[in-house]
């Protein structure tokens, strides 16, 4: 089968073997998302090697559970070892000894097919189209902050970024009814959020609007947004860490101190709100599509996803 | 009177006018102790200039209520505008336009007499000796711990740093009834947490330890500190940061990201638990001082407070 893989830190379309493991379900994939993770992994970051990717819709072709095989899934891309502490007590996203789909020691979804644990799959409800499935996993993690904080109608809000990551988080506050705003450079990115009622802003607007908020989403993915981040944060307020740095941070220790700041780092997300929101039609994903390739043009389209202005490319194997 | 005063970089005692503002409470200082943030404003820090120190117990000379006139007497540092949202919310140790005894546009308690607003004096119980009531705000700020995380006996706790702030944190933190360790190089500080049944260890140590706790706080005041607090976190842990850094720390952005852990800065806290942990004599804060001198080897006492093994110094004006 097909698979776009890092290898020695080059990255290619391969022809690989179907995976085989008999101990967990078979996907046949019909459509996966380049994620700015993938981007990264191709550089070099967390040392992955192999097939990359974990934005996927699928359909189950072989399953330990019968009632699996033929359904359209989407799926939660740790697999925890189940038998530490934390798997124990549910948590196996936080697993020391967990695979990660396309990120940590499992083979990823930009291919014609992937295997995961059938506890990972989730059923897509059928008025879902696949190209509103595949942002399960990014809208997740969106979702996800809100296990992290909590937001009332009452919050001053904001999210620092426009990429696809801040477009999907501005959306998914929006819905909690606190007062919003959007940071972001790019004018046809911030449209999105603005159709949707958001306000929106540049940074350097935003930059007059110190210590006006009481919750901040970084997911900009650069010290520059981090440094905002806290600038607009009143005392007491929370800075929601949702994208990790290219570069290092300086942690002004003073600030948090003086002002008793928390930063709350935030990761993935349970699916089951993400799909929920979707299955509403609540979240505009639509406009973050930009491109679709097939999977056999993967490099192409990963260079595409990294290209200033292109939002969600999608393969299709 | 006497004052030790901070001058264009400059630390002395001078000989000044008693401070005489009609609004405020005039409190004569029967003992004052030095703080390691008085020993930073020596140094340049906060661009502080006047009379340092912010931990005292004294006695009203004159006030605006004659109720406490004559009374003994702790006192709030942070003296908000009144007038502002934070201020109105009850929150004034956030105001922005705050003064802070010995730290930030006002005269502070190495004096032989100092002034705040009434309703930043707390009434000292009789059963509390001046020596133990100097502690209060100290003993405040690692009360203040409890009021930005939760701690139950069933957590994990850690508490790097065995100078005086350490060991308050850790001796309040271990009322909780957790699991306490604390963390430090000096094995007679160590063993001042040890008489009171708590856990130590060295650096070296606890650094095999790694994400076993539940809430680490870092109250060393070194980079190195704050990166073994990392370490020591499990996933989804709680960093709670007590002291600011002498110099830059970096942010490990994906670590705090991907474990999902939490950064929640402290910084003061409330008098009335401090005074009831005092009252009865709950905290060890006698093995806690080291020397006491005349306010008017204010300069040598500054010195001896910033010398390896020494704990609280404290000035008797």
């Amino acid at each position: 089968m097909l698979a776009l893989r890092v290898e020695k830190k080059s990255l290619a379309i391969k022809d690989v073997n179907k995976p085989d493991r008999r101990d967990e379900a078979l996907v046949r994939v019909l459509l996966s998302g380049i994620c700015n993770t993938d981007l990264e992994i191709a550089r070099g970051y967390a040392g992955f090697k192999g097939t990359i990717g974990h934005e996927f819709v699928g359909v189950v072709e072989h399953s330990t559970s019968d009632a699996l095989v033929g359904r359209r899934v989407v799926g939660e891309i740790n697999a925890g070892c189940g038998k530490c502490d934390l798997c124990r007590a549910g948590d196996s996203r936080h697993c020391p000894s967990r695979t990660v789909l396309g990120i940590v020691g499992r083979d990823g979804a930009h291919a014609e097919f992937l295997q995961l644990p059938i506890e990972n799959l989730f059923p897509v409800p059928k008025n879902i189209p696949d190209e509103h499935a595949v942002f399960t996993e990014p809208l997740a993690a969106a979702c996800g902050i809100l296990d992290r904080v909590s937001i009332t109608s009452s919050d001053r809000v904001a999210v620092i970024g426009d990429g696809k990551l801040g477009l999907l988080c501005a959306q998914v506050l929006a819905l909690t009814g606190a007062s919003l705003l959007l940071v972001g450079k790019h004018s046809p990115k911030l449209r999105i959020a603005e159709r949707r009622g958001i306000e929106t802003m540049s940074p350097r607007q935003a930059a007059k609007r110190k210590r006006e908020f009481d919750i901040v989403v970084e997911a900009s993915g650069a010290a520059a947004g981090f440094a905002l981040a806290l600038n607009l944060l009143r005392p007491k307020g929370q800075l929601v860490l949702k994208s990790t740095f290219h570069g290092k941070t300086e942690l002004d220790a003073a600030r948090i101190v003086v002002d008793e700041i928390s930063i709350v780092g935030s990761r993935c997300g349970r699916f089951t709100p993400a799909l929920d929101l979707l299955k509403k039609a609540a979240i505009d994903v639509d406009s973050l599509i930009s491109e679709e390739y097939p999977l056999s043009n993967g490099v192409h389209a990963m260079r595409r996803a990294g290209a200033r202005g292109v939002l969600k490319v999608l393969l299709r194997p």
